[in-house]
């Protein structure tokens, strides 16, 4: 063996059994690469050190070790119009072809018009009617189908890409980091629970069971077989925004997270129900003020009001006031989605 | 070194690293000790394998193992009264205590009698009254606290000692059994969610976040202090009793279950749903059918019709012909409960 040949193996080695301190540097990379250095990463890697060093007094077990995410502006593109309700409008024509007299009724004629003007100017009892008319009255099983063949062929008109390919990358390393470090991860958010549920496992890393979200009931019953199968009910269980988030927290997990994340006045009793608790205690808030990668929106700092997402003035002073860190996507983020380079 | 010494070491060493057959099956000791042989004991190991042998055709991954079990009846003794009514009805005086106007008002007024003829004439109508004014209207955090001192206090007439003991061995042994397997397991009981939670990780080993029950809203709010907290209202969410077991499961878990355990009508539909899926799903029932050492009762077999927990000849039919696995307490279970040698 020559002696090139000997300090390359000697490398080798050391490299795959971990040996010398140098190499494992190395080796190790940032789990919070795509955030520049600034308070915002520095809160979460603290954070993550104060409750997971059994040294620490701030030690969380790792059965408490909960953080709750929200998902439409901190997890993923909301603006101009959350991705599920583009998929609503996109189920209209089929649920007209299903029952053709809903094409002479408000609002299903005017989605099916295609009228852009008159479509923004839908009312939320509108969006609702439209949203029970295509989000019901199907089986579980028809519905995870459905919302599957869509995400797989829907584009974002902005970027030409499917929906859940505009994920924030830092975000994304958040999960990585905070799972890495004992955390279960949930989604807590105002969208639909059985929605979110068909992509969460393959795009956040969650499965179906830590997605906590805006719920509807379902209905036991038998086909012609007599198997039994669940029909989706435009019944409201859960409204899974402001008061709603830690109601829905209790209900579906029971414990008080350690961390959450949200971006709008949607996610403020989150952020209090989550800050009130005992030890160390992480709250942040994504500010979208950045209109050259993402968007730039929300009163907050003179940015411009928008329909989704308020950041307003007042949460931002609440922010400040209860300790809440605020993340500058323009600031804090150093990539913004995967995609880009 | 001497022979013996290095036969010794060769020992050690192939003992510490498995490499001896006879070595290894002498260490493990059978995960279902409680069991009786027979063909229930051997349903469920035979689940086990199927599911999570990489070779089996029936082969489950590991994030799809969900395994539910039934409360009541099913996991510790149900009968004469639910143990959460034993709660309520002790938590009666604290509450008429607290508005003493209710000490003439029906059904409070029996209840303070100590009456206990005319107390178990109580209507199911009552029965909620009582349910409603000891569960709800204070904070989640008191109702913790007080659920958790009456658990530590509070015995069992027949046994003499906490309820939390009146659990069944043979089915704490499937619990882990399952858990050793790559199973998350999950209570899901027509009993008070909040109730449940309040025990479910030290007397079973199931967190919180995995206890779906019979649950009612909660209110967010503030303290004098500025200070966020949830109370507990008298509005039900999911009456997780019947269809409301399928309805719940796809609610709080959003998978269908491969393993189902109950013990009366109630528990039907859960066990229906869960064997409707495909590959190999195991759905089991217990027969209280052992006076003796626990209760015998439930229609099926001729046993007494009682109260509760209601086995009838139509689910015992059905359970037959579903291809269910009943439990006979009397005949499958060597051993009912740990404290009992």
């Amino acid at each position: 063996m020559k002696l090139h040949s000997r300090v390359l193996l000697a490398f080798v080695l050391a490299a795959s059994v971990g040996l010398t301190p140098g190499m494992r540097a190395f080796a190790q990379t940032d789990p919070l690469a795509s955030w520049n250095d600034g308070p915002a990463k520095q809160a979460i890697v603290e954070f993550v050190h104060a409750t997971t060093d059994q040294a620490s007094p701030q030690f969380v077990p790792p059965e408490e070790r909960i953080a709750t995410f929200d998902q439409d502006g901190t997890l993923w593109v909301e603006h101009p119009i959350y991705t599920q309700l583009v998929y609503c409008l996109d189920r209209v024509p089929a649920v007209v072809n299903a029952k053709p007299a809903l094409a002479n009724v408000e609002p299903f004629r005017t989605v099916m018009s295609g009228n852009r003007e008159a479509l923004a100017k839908l009312s939320m009892d509108d969006l609702l009617k439209i949203v029970a008319a295509t989000l019901t009255g199907m089986s579980v099983d028809e519905f995870q189908a459905e919302a599957r063949k869509w995400l797989d062929t829907a584009r974002d008109p902005r970027w030409k890409r499917p929906y859940t390919e505009l994920t924030y990358l830092p975000m994304i390393e958040v999960l990585k980091y905070l799972r890495a470090n004992g955390y279960r991860t949930y989604i807590v958010t105002g969208g639909g629970q059985d929605f979110v549920r068909v992509y969460s496992e393959e795009v956040y890393g969650i499965p179906p069971e830590q997605v906590v979200g805006t719920a509807g009931g379902t209905s036991y019953g038998y086909d012609k077989n007599g198997r039994p199968f669940l029909t989706k009910e435009p019944k409201l269980l859960l409204n899974d925004n402001n008061a709603g988030k830690p109601e829905g927290i209790h209900l579906m997990i029971g414990r008080r997270p350690y961390a959450a994340f949200g971006n709008s006045t949607g996610d403020r009793q989150m952020l209090e129900y989550t800050k009130a608790g005992d030890g160390a205690r992480l709250a942040m808030i994504v500010l979208h003020d950045d209109a050259q990668r993402e968007y730039a929106y929300g009163p907050a700092l003179g940015l411009p009001d928008t329909k989704v997402g308020t950041f307003t003035q007042a949460l931002y002073d609440e922010a400040t006031k209860q300790g809440w860190v605020v993340m500058s996507m323009k600031n804090d983020w150093k990539r913004v989605f995967a995609f880009e380079q």
